[in-house]
């Protein structure tokens, strides 16, 4: 009998090819083609699960957001129950491309991010996400007292973080250097 | 006798077409026939002007780059003489689309800098400019006084100011939020 299949997990290979093919050719150059052969299979079984190519494309966004999900899940305690700095640092620091995985994540932001500018729907994909994590920062910042106006510091901090990603993986600024220059500005918006 | 025609704003003009091409469809759909109708030229003269996209698009790089040191230029009086945080907003502050022109240019900076990232040779475009703008961040942070790491704070703001330029465009905070996160954070590492 041949082995059954899990159809999310199918999916979910193909969207971890797709992830490797966007960092290392970029967004504008994938193809089914390409994404068959990173992940090892036809190309009409790439068809068979994405009818598609946007159908890929937000289930690869899908996938780098579950990812990042299970990650913060493992740091529950440290994010519900820790002084706002390490709440904070612990949601954000998932963002940077501190280690291969975060490192494929980042880059898919980064080609997300840079098509949401051209495109409307793409934009709205990102949205609530990008909602959420500032509602939640701009709360520990005002938890923690530090600074005037806390929404305008999580849009900042928001905005500080991505940027650091870019620079990262354009290789403006090694990754230590971007997580120095992050934790450097946790000290001055949010103490130790 | 036909006009002269000056071969610099012959391809200026051709380059701020690729500017809107780039801000409308993404770089990626960027070809010599959308930035010959948008320039209103035939493809020949786009073709003439430009052997390669390769080097068209380098080019329109260089025009973004000059139209920011042209309005830096007029400014010159508020960088050179003005405080340490008249002067590294009146630099950074030409990165944000505030405006038409500043807004055409943060797309094209964005779409290169998503393209940095997965293109050594169009990282060495930018990494000059980025180099020269972080030291001259680092140096008026000095000045102030107010962060113990200028170096880390300069690396943080100018990811900041990129961020808030992607933000922006992706519709994820209007140019008024991003401007105000952005004196915002001016007022906490810079003073008044």
């Amino acid at each position: 009998m041949p082995k059954k299949v899990d159809p999310h997990e199918r999916r979910a290979q193909i969207a971890r090819a797709l992830h490797r093919v966007i960092a290392g050719r970029g967004l504008d150059e994938v193809s089914l083609r390409h994404v068959a052969t990173e992940a090892g299979v036809s190309a009409g079984l790439v068809q068979h699960w994405f009818r598609t190519k946007d159908e890929m494309l937000r289930f690869a966004l899908e996938v780098v957001a579950e990812q990042g999900q299970a990650r913060l899940a493992r740091r529950g305690a440290e994010i519900e129950h820790g002084t706002p700095r390490e709440a904070v640092r612990a949601l954000l620091v998932e963002l940077l491309p501190l280690d291969e995985e975060r490192r494929l994540e980042a880059h898919v932001a980064l080609a997300f991010g840079a098509r949401a500018a051209v495109s409307p729907e793409i934009a709205r994909w990102v949205r609530d996400g990008m909602d959420q994590m500032r509602a939640f920062v701009a709360d520990r910042l005002r938890a923690a007292g530090r600074v005037g106006d806390p929404e305008a510091a999580a849009v900042a901090l928001t905005a500080m973080v991505d940027g650091l990603a870019a620079h990262v993986l354009a290789e403006q600024c090694t990754p230590e250097a971007a997580e120095a220059a992050f934790d450097d500005h946790l000290d001055t918006v949010l103490g130790l």
